[in-house]
């Protein structure tokens, strides 16, 4: 049952090596400037150029092949310029596995009414100092091109939700033609650069969308706009109209997404490449997944509990400690709690990810899935 | 002209292997319940159970064989009872090798006006929830056997600074009363129990104090109360006056001290264990070890260097980042700023203490202490 498709460019290969005999989900390699990631990938988010409380080190350790870091950060502080001059961001960050950039568009329409955009790009202040700064298709590609990651990604405008169909069109509409401008500016040989559908809730833009930018060709396509709130199901939706209309033999990224269970089902529908703030941002705040849901280690029934974040884990963080400890550790305002939780939650994710990978090259995804999602459904029921 | 002594006791061998031929420094090793530790030994301090920013796996990296814990804070958070019940603060924390507890005095009198003594303890207000408590040189003892730490601090008054002679006197001979009244409380035979002298800024004091203590006989003597603003020289002259009354065959352990350059000759004065806060908090502010001084890496002049913290630096942080990319994380606010800043001063604490081992053992700590000194009093002029 296994088929391959190759897609290979100067700075990306992309290889299938097993699909589920049961669903769309696929395992494979992709072949970058700074490495060999095995996908389906999750990419933990480095928004300043830093993976938050975790050290490259921990993040190799962890087995995470690939990162994410944000232009819009970087560009503001420390700027793109002084990265390059201090040899990219590669060697800026301590990283030297493969890298994406956004394209610093998400970050931009977050800014709500501090940005404008017209046809030409979008005029915004910074969050950090209020100086005023703009954004083009064209100075993202720039910024992306100094920061030197293995994948840039196109500048694309993104909706606020909900959103009527006709603002909608038109954005979509808007995103397609900084694609091809995206496109037209970027040279860096050594970087791939992927395209962005958009087309908000409306199936059939979605596929227009989809359409257009394959028709633009790029070594690889993402779906953005996804997981603003509409909910799982219509997500799912969404994914089941664009993934047709996509190159088979390329790889498929859908960002920004989300819970463990939302990474099976993406993948049940042919998604090849995740990132999400999630894992690091929930550590944070001390809600540690477990199972497919997630405990808050602040809850004083963990007060004297003896055992592991999540039993069987085999993470740092519970090999070592206990909830207990995890516990105290959070409520004392210990820098380590970051540290020890983002390990646990970063290791749940990946963690997952290799056991899907493992699952499809052995046929048996479909079953991971329907395991998964009975016992999601069981302990979201009863939590 | 290396001479040896040795103490023993149920719980502590004390073995001194080289002594330097020009001062007082002396090298040997301690023999504790959860492991041997090399002297002159730096202890990081883990005051809530957890060394700020490292986790117990870096501090092994790092070198570190033995931490300083508090019995004040452990007390009234998370409870010495629950930790106790979790198989006590060697496995709560998650750290295997040697393991020292305060008494708590010193935290209970910083609190101020939310601290009354008499002859019997004193009374205090917890700083996290303003209730009341009480410690006596028993409650101590009897925390710090729950704890389970391989060495335990009798409970003493630790002074304002300044202070009267007379109020001095008082309080020195109010510390030895409870010292005897420690022992004698203290029954744990895998703990080890050390006394401290006081006596403030007056030598007379110093050297009555430390006499009564050794006639109660502890298994190692700590000095308390200095570095509390007096400076350099006094602090110093204390720790010469003190020194001769203090057994040769036991280790001494001068408390809450101080930069590198105060370890330097504290050594040099016959002193084995330290434990200060310093490099930890000052790696969260930025203050960042350099020769025999620091640089504050917020520094704009950091920001397109592309140089190591410390040149030669062998830690993680200085083989990987550049004081660039410090500054950035430090700036940007990043959580990963904390656990590199600190990894690189304890290296330095801990990489200097081996360096005096290192000089003891080969007769060259006197050539090794001028050279420390010429290059402290060279920075600190032109800094």
């Amino acid at each position: 049952m296994t088929a391959v498709a190759v897609t290979e460019s100067r700075c990306l290969t992309f290889e299938v090596a097993a699909r589920c005999p049961e669903t769309h989900a696929r395992a494979g390699t992709l072949r970058l400037s700074h490495g060999t990631v095995h996908t389906p990938v999750f990419m933990p988010v480095g928004t300043q150029g830093a993976v938050k409380a975790a050290s490259p080190r921990t993040l190799e350790e962890l087995g995470a092949e690939m990162v994410l870091s944000n232009t819009y950060h970087l560009y503001l502080r420390p700027g793109h310029e002084r990265i390059a001059a201090l040899g990219g961001l590669h060697r800026f960050m301590g990283w030297s596995r493969p890298l994406l950039t956004d394209s610093g568009g998400y970050q931009v329409f977050s800014l709500g009414d501090n940005a404008r955009v017209d046809d030409d790009g979008v005029r915004f202040v910074s969050h950090i100092d209020g100086s005023p700064h703009a954004f083009t298709p064209e100075l993202s590609i720039a910024i992306q091109e100094a920061l030197g990651a293995d994948i840039a990604m196109v500048f694309d405008e993104c909706l606020s939700y909900p959103a009527t169909r006709e603002v909608t069109r038109r954005s979509m509409e808007r995103s397609v033609a900084w694609a091809a401008r995206s496109k037209a500016a970027h040279t860096r040989e050594t970087q791939a650069l992927f395209g962005i559908v958009q087309g908000g809730f409306e199936a059939d833009l979605r596929v227009q969308s989809a359409q257009a930018t394959t028709a633009l060709g790029f070594d690889g396509y993402a779906v953005g706009g996804l997981s603003v709130g509409e909910g799982r199901p219509l997500m799912l939706e969404m994914l089941e109209a664009v993934a047709p209309h996509l190159p088979e033999d390329a790889p498929r990224y859908l960002m920004g997404v989300g819970l463990p269970i939302d990474l099976v089902e993406a993948v049940a529908r042919g998604f090849d490449m995740f990132d999400c703030v999630m894992p690091t941002r929930h550590a944070r705040t001390g809600a540690l997944f477990c199972g497919w849901g997630r405990i808050h280690i602040k809850n004083a029934r963990f007060a004297d509990d003896p055992g592991p974040i999540e039993p069987g884990c085999a993470c740092y963080t519970c090999r070592t400690f206990s909830r207990a400890y995890l516990r105290h550790l959070f409520l004392a305002g210990e820098i380590l709690a970051f540290e020890l939780n983002t390990i646990h939650n970063l290791h749940h994710y990946l963690d997952r990810m290799a056991r899907m990978r493992a699952a499809i090259a052995e046929g048996t995804f479909g079953a991971f899935r329907r395991e998964a999602l009975a016992q999601y459904h069981e302990e979201t029921t009863h939590a």
